[in-house]
């Protein structure tokens, strides 16, 4: 056999646009992956996803997902929509027999995301497929840290210190919209950009959160939309410690007031032998202290870009540098090999909802006064 | 008049070494301070305090502190021992008309601290004057910070995320010792480097704390001593979210086993017009983020040596740095000079206080579970 | 009309990839150059150049590159073999009215360059145009610094101090090949990593260089090759320091045997009113210093991904980096753009040739005792 | 025996007041040197050394310095004037008998140098010990760095990459001084900046220039002083590269124009193992690249704080860092320890003669078209 696998990629906007690109790439940089071919790019306005379609590699483009899923020639759904049409799209793909990739966060509330992993818990039964996109699992220097972590390169650890900034909504003036309506967005910047954070905890220690402790900040509480000034209803900066089954714990900050910060997710891990820096703004590097050379030890700037580093034999020689959309392309590749593997891709559904859970106990901490909340498998 | 003023150290080991070398050269370098002496230099071992006093330049030696604080020559008393002896020592010194300057933490307990801040209030009507030692405030980066703040450069200011990660008890194998028992200790790192952390929060904010969430944990339960295995009764670290009173909210992380982290104090302040962060081990730089240069802003790093920076004119020229010990020969100055003009000096025994009752807060938030605790003043 | 522009690539490896991953994506983030399609993909191995061929998304491949630039369905031909061959193919692509494109250096001799410049001054006046591929001038942090220093923001420029450091070759015992050979190379280092620097000076001064001094030298006098022992006959360090037109004084320094830096091409520019740095492992990042902010002022690090930075409206959001292989997309675009406009792309032959004549006059410095040399135009 | 050791400053300005700060304080941190009594602070303004005496701990002052180097109670004579007048006071103190430290450089010309060298040979006979102030030698991290080179860590170094550059003449308004007129300053910013530049790569290796080949540039040609516009005769920026008797090549960039720098001096050197950087603005901080850890090298980012390194023990605990005024203080514990083992310090005349000849070399090189001119010993 050997018709390439057939991808429908749903939405055509920013991640739509990063997705497409790791679709149009992957065979380039990772040919040992089974080939794809870009069947049909979905959006609401026919006209302008005609011509993103066009723009970004796709045979066809297409308005109603349902019959683009329907889609003989379609074997990968990849769904790229805000989240609140994530559960729907999702389910209709999985009981369609179609591989599917989600975009993060899963879902947009704890019910639609288990409802999520039962469905593709029976799906996996029949060898289909599904991951979420939580991309950031890919960008080599994370790979490599928790690779570094997992080998003890730097003892237990006991701490981890996390941040993610950004500044978008620092000026008072930005205006409304729906990402900043509790109905439409499901949360502020908690989910948007602590969904990742929250992952990238457990995945990188491998141990799932099972207490939490929030506090949610809406620093603008009105900005002005089309209709006049309009109460901003969800979160515009939470902060949150975490606490792991092993007994770790780690803090947690996100905001979008930031000013300055542009996209600075930080990372800190601090074992008994040993600590781990990374800040996203400079993707291509980690910093290690693993003790070594006595009292001329320290952090170790180390450029991620060796052939020995994960997925580095894919690109350039050392020291030339991956940008953020690479991660999408590294993503593509891993869910490719798990699907000719016949293995169950990770971040898993039940990872996407692990992480729905923190988020949901942090919710819960920061109406309660901040007390800390259990969370319960 | 004008004999000069004489001081006593009480305490010679660190803290004493710094402050005897502020007292050393202070004139050296604020020549506009009334002149000091280096009277008494007061310790418990004689032979050690003896050589210690000729080491750091000081006129005598003496065992009894209480001797000391009595005699005529002797107008400033700067107490350097541990915390469980600050209150009697200070209020003995107030008590005798002496200036006292007391290392901070100000006392142990928010009762003692409430007992000083009294005495302190009482010896002010006679023209006795009173500080206590928080030296950060007088890192030129860091004056700077808080005057670009109040200067509205960052424009309000939103949330403060602050850390003080060190890792001399990063070794599970480190021993046993006083600082690691409630009943010395009083605290663990929230008390030590907290302390620090929570007063250059309000300090550069100029808004005090008016709620805490914390949490605490000791990672490593049981250590060494020198009669065998022996539990550690205080915090290793320690984290919090902190509300002032105008509602900004700082994040607080410290800890004594954070692995690669030297005297790592950082700061990172974002106003809804700007940021500014700071990191102590690179203590002559301050970096600003004012949206000056429009497209092309960014974090701005301020080699801060210049003649128009606090405090600098005293040193060298521009790019010639200080060190962490030439923070209290400025502590010492800002002293004298407001010895020499009759007002009093900050930080002020109420501001070791304030810092008193937050770590109190965050202490009482960990033991109920992270709920949030209202500081009262 | 409206066939889309045939492209053929010559050339497989390293260069061939990254050309290839560029025509493949330029449509997806610049759609308003003219469409392309990826015609055919050339090289000798029949086989290997098929794969790539599939890889890198070819609609053909082959192994006679004359027969490939003859085919109509072909308009652009870009050269990514060995310098050796630049000469051949770009003057027989060029007489066959087709657009070309040489990865750099132009040549392996100023003859050989000025052969080509004069061919592409005769092939221009029939419409057909020209490029060389100095790929970093489109490193968007260094458009956005040529663009800084046209518009006076550091003032006149004075001086530069520019770095282009590898370590591949530090190791004594990596093999000889035929890059270390002068007869294939035509040089070492100074031709590989000092063309690149010599252009952005050139560039970025938008200033000529006239005069050169230089040293080279050979740290590691033999290698062990296939047959044993065999003399190194190429530099693998070169310093020079170059003086412009305009009297401004370039430091250069480029090295294989730089332990520790990867790609490590560095830039400092120092104007009498600001200065601008730029390193290439961190290529989304500026650090300009303006004076803006007065006594506060100091570098700036801008982080090169605004939508008002040069080329940054094609990509992501704010704060989401590009990687290297970015800066050859935007050199299709680029020259895609001019192909329509009708213009003639830079940098041209003629500025391979500007380049080609610098580095010769350092290697005429360096064989003459470090004696200026002048350059003739 | 045991009177302390009498000090004689000759100059009470910058340089007098950062040698006096070590007098003053080095034996406060080095207890085990042998006591010393700041006699004698020497100027020509009677009423302004007086008062400077006064701040900076001397028991006298005076404006004779013949008359202070006869004095009994004088054995140590530390010479802080301008360049011009250090043969004269050197030489007369020698005769004296007195121990002597020169500030840096050791004197304005190769044959004024060569003399000092030869009295202090006969002097040496004699038990009276000279030393030149090259400060940043005691830089901890350089010193730290001198050893890891001595101990091999980095392999073989090939080449060094060193720049001094600050900016006070960066403004074409600043006005004439005596700085910038050949005849009473020697040189320009090669003999100022580039003097601790050559000793450093000097001392680093271990291993004496022995060809120079360099350019100077004056890019400010005229300035206004008192009485109008002026020529400015010596060079404010200054290049050179550097050949070692080891084969190794330094390339050396110094500049008072490079708008930005304060106080830049940075090193590179690469060795065949590894890589060590350092600048002088973080002179708490090495950067070590030894290969440690495989494919997860990098540079190590060496907080230089920790007991076992260089001088450290004399100070704080880990990470309270250090400022430049200490190097001073640690350069007059050598010199005393020498004193009292009865050895020869270093840096010795001889050391300073060294690199007064490679910058006569340098400037030579630069009025022969930059031919690299022998350094003759």
């Amino acid at each position: 056999m050997s018709r390439p696998l057939g991808v429908a990629v749903i939405g055509y906007s920013f991640m739509g646009k990063a997705h497409s690109n790791a679709w149009r790439n992957v065979g380039a940089f990772f040919p040992q992956t089974p080939p794809v071919r870009q069947q049909v790019l979905v959006g609401r306005d026919a006209e302008a996803v005609r011509a993103a379609a066009d723009r970004y590699g796709w045979q066809d483009s297409a308005t109603d997902w349902r019959a683009a899923i329907a889609r003989d020639d379609v074997d990968i759904v990849d769904v790229c929509t805000p989240g609140d049409s994530h559960a729907e799209i999702a389910l209709a793909a999985l009981a369609a027999g179609k591989h599917v990739l989600v975009e993060k966060p899963l879902a947009n509330s704890v019910p639609e995301a288990e409802q999520l992993v039962a469905a593709a818990a029976s799906a996996a039964e029949r060898g289909v497929r599904s991951a979420v996109g939580f991309n950031y699992r890919r960008v080599p220097a994370l790979a490599l840290a928790r690779g570094l972590v997992a080998e003890g390169r730097i003892g237990r650890v006991r701490q981890v210190r996390a941040s993610y900034l950004q500044d978008w909504l620092a000026d008072p003036a930005a205006p409304m919209s729906w990402r900043l309506r509790r109905e439409s967005a499901g949360s502020g910047v908690l989910g948007d950009l602590g969904s990742h954070v929250v992952d990238l905890v457990q995945h990188l220690l491998d141990d799932p959160v099972v207490a939490a402790s929030g506090r949610l900040r809406t620093f603008v509480p009105t900005r002005t939309g089309p209709a006049g000034p309009e109460p901003v209803t969800v979160d515009d900066a939470a902060w949150a410690t975490l606490e792991t089954r092993g007994g770790r714990i780690a803090s947690v900050e996100v905001s979008r007031v930031a000013t300055g910060r542009k996209n600075g997710l930080t990372l800190e891990l601090y074992g008994d032998a040993g600590a781990l820096t990374f800040e996203l703004e400079r993707l291509n590097e980690l910093h290690l202290h693993d003790g070594l050379g006595g009292p001329s030890s320290g952090f170790r700037r180390i450029v991620v870009t060796e052939p020995e580093h994960p997925s580095l034999h894919a690109w350039w020689p050392p020291g030339h540098v991956l940008g953020w959309d690479h991660t999408f392309t590294i993503q593509a590749a891993e869910l490719l090999e798990a699907v000719a593997a016949g293995t169950d891709p990770r971040p898993s559904f039940a990872d996407g909802l692990g992480v729905q859970r923190v988020l949901d106990a942090i919710e819960r901490s920061a109406h309660e006064d901040g007390r800390t909340q259990t969370i319960h498998e």
